[in-house]
Formats: C-alpha cells, structure tokens, sequence
C-alpha cells in the first residue's frame, strides 16, 4: 500500500490490531451531503438478510468536485470512508471492494481519474468501484442488481438505467444550466421567473407571488434578484418546490402549468432511457423496474409530481414496476460493490475450474 | 471635501493648480466593463456639437456588485473616474455633475448604497446621479433625453423605458437564473440544451451538436457537462450566438426555433413597457424612440435578430422608431448627467425670477 499523503486521516489503524472479518465500502456522495456504509462481506449463496447487517454509518459534506473542486471533493471522500472503517473497529486491509458512487461522474475521464487516486490509498487486493451517484440509487431499489432505470429528483434529475447483459444510458443530469427543467431547481426556478413575468407585465398574475415572498421574507418582487444571486446555490433555490406545490394544489394556474410541464420532463427522460436500452422489449410490454428516488418525487401531497411521472410512462410503458427504495443510496452503492465483488469471484472461480 | 481613505487614487491632483473649466462625467459600469467618459459643460442653450466634444475616455474591467462584490465594485468605479479625470487635466472641484449608470442596480436601496459612498468622494457642489445602465444606453441613443426605450441585448437583456413626464418601467434583467430567455446567455443555454437532449434521446437531432463541439474543441457532448461548469461565467456561454446563427442560417430547425424563441421574447419585453408606459397612445400608434443595442441585435447577419425583433413590436405599435446609438453608453450617461444638471440650473432660475 502506498503511503498517502494525508496520512493523519488514517491514524486510527496504528491502534488496531491485524486480522479481523472483511467488509465492504459503499459511498453516495452528493452535492448537499455524502455517506459512507460499512457493511461486512455477505456469503454469496444465500438470500440477502433482512434487515441489512450495516456496521457502521458516517456522514460528510458535499463531495461533488464540480461543485467544491477536486482536492476538497478527495478529502471529504477520504475521511468519510477512514470514519466508516474507524466505527466499524476495521482497517483498510479488511476491505474486500468499495464502490464509490459520487455525482459529477459524467464522462470516463472523470472515473478514471477518481479510481487513481482511490487506488493510491487502498492495498492492492481491493477491488475498486466508480459510478455516478444514480447507479447506487438504482441499487437501493433493487437491492444491488443493476437492471431497470432510476429516476432521481431532488435538487437536480437524472435517468439512469441498466439492461440485464449491462448496456446502460442516462438522460437529463447535466445541471441547471444545460435544462434540467423537471427538477427541484427546474421547478423552483421556473417559480421565481413567473413572479417577475408576473411583476414586470410579460406574464399572468400569479399567487406564486405573495407566497414566494411571504416564505423568503420579502416585500417586494424586484428584491427577488438580489435573493436570487445573494449565493451561488442551486438546492436554496430548490427549496421553495412545496410552496410551488401548494400554489398549485390552492388551484394557481402558472404554478399547476409549472408542475404539469415537470412532470412531463421527467418522464421524458426515463422514456429516453428505456428506448435507448429497449427495457420495455419489442412491444413495450415487458416489465422493468422503476426505482423513484429524490424530494421532488416523495412529496406525497394531494398533488403528488410521482404519481403523475409514473402514470405518464406507464401509459407508453405498461411493463413500469414502480419502486421507492427501503434502503438509501450508499447502502445501494454498498450491495453494489458486494454484487460486483461476488461476480467477479465467480468468474475466477468458474476459470479456475 | 471628506478625506477619502482610498486618497492615493486621487494623488494627482495634488500637482494640479486649481481653476480650470468645468466638467461632467458619465459612466457606464457592466459585468465585462467599466468606461468613464470626461466631457466639458456644454452651453444649455445651443443644440448639441457634432462630434461631441469628449475631453478622456478611461476604461476598467467589472464593477457589477453582484458579480465581485461591493468593496471591488467601488474601487472600480473610483479608479476610473480620476483616471477619466486626470487625463482630461481636471480634479473633482471642476466637476459639474456625475451620472454612474451601472449594472446590478435593480432597487432603490442598491442606488442609495451607491449615492452614499460617491457622495463621500466629490465635493458636496457636485450633482451625483446613479441609474441602471440600461438608462445610458436609452440616452446615447437619445442624445441625452429620457424618452421612449432601450432594449439591450447582450450577455444579458433589459428592456427599459421613459414617459416624458419621468415614470419609468422595466422588464426582464433579473439575469439567467430568473429567465432572461431572449439574451445571448439564454440563446446559447438552450442551444447547449439541444445537444444535450439529442445526445440522450430527448431531443431531436441537431446541427448545434457538430457545430458547438468543433468550436469548444470537445470530441462528445458528454464532456459538455464538464466544459460548462468549469468556470461560471455567463459570457463565455453567451459567446457561442454566432454558432447558432450560422445553424439557423444553414436551415437547422432546432437552431431557428431557438432564434424564434429569443425574438418572441426580446419583443415581448419592450412590448411589456410599452404597454405599462403607454407610450404608443391610446390607439398605439403614438411614436417612440426604441434605442436597440447589444450584441444580439447588432448581428447584421442574414439571420438578424434585430430586424425581427422590430418587426414584432411594429406590428403591435406601428409608430415604434429604431435607433441604433451612434455613441457608447457612457457618452449617453455624461449627456443625462449634463440634461439632469441643465433641468435643475433652469428650475433653480425659474424658482429665483
């Protein structure tokens, strides 16, 4: 193992004895937050247990290198896995596979360069996982078999999915700028430009209006610009989505127009991918798992923006099987580096043979 | 006279002896630059020289506050006008009057803020005047006068409006995150879209993709993610116009109906201050100056943004009369501050006969 640079973080390991069972990493870094899970290494034969045998749990910041660049982005993801192994009374060397699943990861060149220095800081025998932070959401649904597409929104969206002999696709995940209209952002964004259309006579007066303002504590429209750029940050924005909401369940028809048009987003994206990878088959009849995950989608309100995107692909995809994962997205990412872990030993084992 | 504690910036005039004609200074202050322009107080009765008599032109980067804050900003501001100063052999006790018309000033509190420091900075006989900039830009191509409207198309887009009685109005300018859709950012946001939506099956097929990819040197739309959020800059976005122009000209329709888009929009804020203004009369056919500049209106092209832009407010207010500046807009801000110092002279006058 070569020795890192930011040895302090490990430190931990020079009190630990050697030996000791193995466990897996799994990690959902995001944005708002990133969580690491340590889970032991299960048998490979038997069913997974119920509930999941978690040892330990550690939580961080942001750790999109988009967003607080790469060594911050490095750091964050090195302490919150040397937290996990610490809690757990284990040390690099029991670690059979991590999967790191982080947003940001949107093109090869992104992976590649998070698995160099993954591989600089674990011995040599671990097996080393990078994938965008939406496989490890699609994994929490299906507990750790890639098959099947996830819709993730939150602050942002993204559609991932996955075919059984592994072809993938995405769409949408490419931020606010590059119109990830049906997301939180999407939404809240739209909201803002609707009271200023409103306020400067380009649109309909709307009760986004005084709602918006009465939750920022604003007098006024025009101070809305000064909010607006006060910070650089997206989910602040995103937060005003359940009062959008609430405009449109009160019966406000640019805040219903605004919803209706989100809804239509993001079963456009999930349609895109099962297309792409012909999840649906011949006919588009054949089913697929839909795991749905993110604030926007669990709103669980009178107007409830999921059920609306469900209904809406299951209309061109009647094959749709809707599912809101039990477990979180590091766990997801946990099973998946255990599912990876168990094939690829397999297929030594079955080379050997 | 305060003793400013940024005195060095003002050392100059020191070897200055004291006398000297009077002057005005007009500044317009962007988020790409700052020009300060020193003129002599022209005769109040006689119409105005051709060419206008421009004693220094000084030139800065930023001083939009929202883009570098307030202390940055002010220091700007400051720098430029004793460099406009200096050069025209002038100090601060020669100054008629001061008219900064700087972008970023959307409330009345951002104006008093601004009005508070430069009072710190001039002798108290000083008339100080702050404006958006989209008020110089309405007067270079007025000559001085506050009638009618402004459209500015650039990065961004306002559109801004005078009655000749003084009530004013505005529409858009809240910037990208608030839906300025007509503007060079908005244009090349939604091209950038395009390709992204064609890229994974939620959009049509476009000519943008090959097109934007061969100027940013990428090899796939993926790595469009990454060259976006690189660095936050809006310009940078804003610069890729022309490649969408020269789509829309090569018959592309995603590229056209981008441009259709931007048109409708640009049109629609004019027509929204038009409207509140009532500068078309009752009837509508009341005429107006429509001062057009920016980037996005001056393209000259076969696709011209401009020209279509005026034919959709024609259509709506037949007595609308394009004017294309002849002047910059820090020249248009020394003739307001030189029209707002003629007004208060001859009311001064008027209230002692």
């Amino acid at each position: 193992m070569k020795k890192y640079k930011n040895g302090e973080i490990w430190e931990f390991e020079q009190q630990m004895g050697s030996g000791g069972r193995q466990v897996i990493l799994g990690l959902d870094g995001g944005t708002t937050s990133t969580v690491c899970i340590c889970m032991p290494v299960l048998p490979f034969s038997q069913p997974l247990p119920d509930p999941l045998p978690v040892l330990a749990r550690s939580v961080a910041g942001c750790s999109n290198h988009n967003s607080i660049g790469e060594s911050a982005a490095r750091e964050t993801l090195e302490q919150v896995m040397a937290d996990a192994l610490s809690n757990s009374g284990s040390n690099r060397s029991n670690v059979g596979a991590v999967c790191l699943a982080v947003s940001g990861v949107n093109h090869p060149t992104d992976q590649q360069r998070i698995l160099n220095w993954l591989r600089d800081i674990f011995p040599s025998h671990v097996r080393l996982y990078v994938q965008n932070d939406a496989v490890a959401a699609l994994a929490s649904g299906t507990m750790g078999k890639l098959h099947g597409c996830v819709l993730i929104a939150g602050t942002g969206t993204i559609a991932y999915g996955f075919t059984e002999d592994g072809r993938e696709a995405r769409a949408a995940g490419a931020g606010p700028i590059l119109g990830d209209w049906g997301s939180g952002y999407g939404i809240a964004a739209q909201a803002l430009t609707a009271v200023v259309r409103a306020y400067d006579g380009r649109g309909p007066e709307t009760m986004l209006t005084s709602s918006i303002l009465q939750t920022l504590e604003l007098s006024a429209p025009d101070e809305l610009i000064g909010w607006t750029y006060l910070e650089p940050s997206w989910a602040r924005i995103a937060a005003l989505v359940p009062v959008v909401v609430s405009c449109a369940e009160a019966g406000d028809q640019v805040a219903n127009n605004i919803l209706l048009d989100s809804v239509q987003e993001l079963a456009l994206s999930v349609k895109a991918v099962v297309q792409r990878l012909g999840l649906g088959g011949e006919d588009g009849k054949n089913s697929f798992p839909l795991v749905m995950v993110g604030g926007v989608l669990e709103a669980n309100r009178r107007w409830d923006i999921g059920k609306e995107v469900i209904n809406c692909i299951s209309k061109a995809y009647p094959g749709t099987l809707p599912i809101r994962p039990k477990v979180e997205p590091a766990v997801g990412a946990a099973l998946l580096a255990w599912n990876f872990l168990t094939n690829e030993t397999q297929n030594e084992v079955g080379t050997k043979r």
